[in-house]
């Protein structure tokens, strides 16, 4: 099988992947602010968010994990937790978290299922690769702090990650170059969560 | 150390291994069916349940994971998900679904605590990698579905997974032909969880 | 960059490995009497408990994990777990466990720094990598226990870990020998999560 050219997307995907990480560190801390924590804590849950599923990601792909070699990624931590410590409570309030979230939603899945094709995996290992980046830092930091999961929202969350992941990894099957593939994908993604957040979309709930 | 001739139980593994995902699977589903969610839901907790015990025990093995390079296993788990999405529940209440557990549960003692002895791993911990093949699926579930863990039931569990890796390990070790020491370990490990279905066998609790 | 010497911090941390997986492996245990459960559970909780931090970090660093090929660390946990269950509950209530735990704590947060260091990791995930060993363990006993997290307990716990962690690096990184670098640093963490027992030593809350 012939891997993706991956470097060709390369200055992309390191902008994408520094805001999905700070987008997510903010999102751990704010679980930690919701709960009263300390600083220690909103670090802790900051990073735990925003590495989280790629971790999990490169630990499946038997990949180097991400941030280990490389400092960034922590320290975008560090600073995203110690900027929502330090910033008035109100700042974070409403619906602007959401749609930073929704953007590192949609990049992180695109940017998951391109690591794993470029590592040679089939496509529907690549496009769980994708789900996983992309959503399994949140559901740990709802683990952690005991509030109920983002897996079970009635809105959608999930399926926009797996939209955009199966689309990326279509269109790239296709022959459709990669950052078109990347754009396109990351676009509907980002809009099927969008509608979740603006009108509440969701897929029809079992009935039994 | 002489490495298993894991090659010999390959067929009867295969078959050992699809049996317990789609098992797992239905389990995963019906867990998301309980708590009412979207088709997408059903799909993740049944790529969880089915396929966390196998990851985890590769990982900890080093080994790649099993279903990256092979869709297989995300095929099925998708697959028995659609189904219990589309059949009526009536058809998944009662003990049937304890019953193709206690068979999935059995398997995958065994395979895992072959596949870790193929390896070179030693007794104790190819008898661990058993356990955690067999039982880290469902606990993956239990917590992401918010759910008391099977770690915690009263009725024996997690002992029937234990006891069916420990012979298997012993049997292998003592020199017993590998397809005889998996159908005996397995079918101990299955009659232990049968008796804890039908007479809720159970272990002594502490006192303290 | 030029590795940590760390085979002359060999017999130290033999010692401190041994002995932290015996704490961790009691208070896993503990959680188990508390939910009246069986010795099975006993020895799961007490495995998962004193192993799982070391694992995470194995996993994270791309090392082999360090029980599957050495049984003594699994043997130790069950042994562990044999003794809290025989042992009158007396003897382990009130703070006895809380100082051996502080021990592990500060042990396992320089030993899992080190062995970061000595993989050529850098300061900063290398310091993350402490904080991993010393604390994830105890993380996943709470999840699965469904007890409140050590990571949203009000004194001091993660903080003194960190301590332990980021002083060796630094003191390591600046030249001083590295026993002495050790010494000092699980001496730190250790005074600092004391103050926590003692006096409930905590870090300002966020207030919003």
């Amino acid at each position: 099988m012939t891997l993706l050219p991956l470097d060709h997307l390369a200055p992309a995907l390191v902008w994408l992947d520094i805001a999905g990480i700070a987008v997510f560190a903010v999102s751990g801390a704010l679980a930690a602010a919701r709960l009263k924590q300390n600083l220690v804590t909103f670090a802790f849950f900051a990073a735990i968010t925003s590495t989280g599923g790629g971790t999990v990601r490169d630990l499946l792909l038997g990949a180097p994990v991400f941030w280990m070699h490389d400092p960034r990624a922590i320290t975008t931590c560090l600073g995203m937790a110690v900027l929502v410590w330090f910033t008035p409570a109100w700042l974070w309030r409403g619906k602007a978290l959401d749609w930073f979230d929704a953007l590192g939603l949609a990049a992180y899945a695109v940017y998951g299922a391109a690591k794993a094709l470029s590592l040679g995996i089939p496509a529907l290992p690549a496009t769980v690769m994708g789900v996983v980046t992309a959503c399994v830092g949140g559901i740990i930091r709802d683990v952690l702090a005991g509030e109920p999961s983002i897996l079970l929202r009635p809105e959608i969350y999930v399926t926009a990650a797996a939209l955009a992941a199966a689309l990326f990894v279509g269109l790239s099957l296709l022959g459709v170059p990669l950052p078109l593939a990347a754009g396109l994908a990351a676009t509907a993604g980002f809009v099927l969560r969008a509608l979740a957040i603006v009108r509440g979309l969701a897929l029809p709930l079992y009935r039994g």
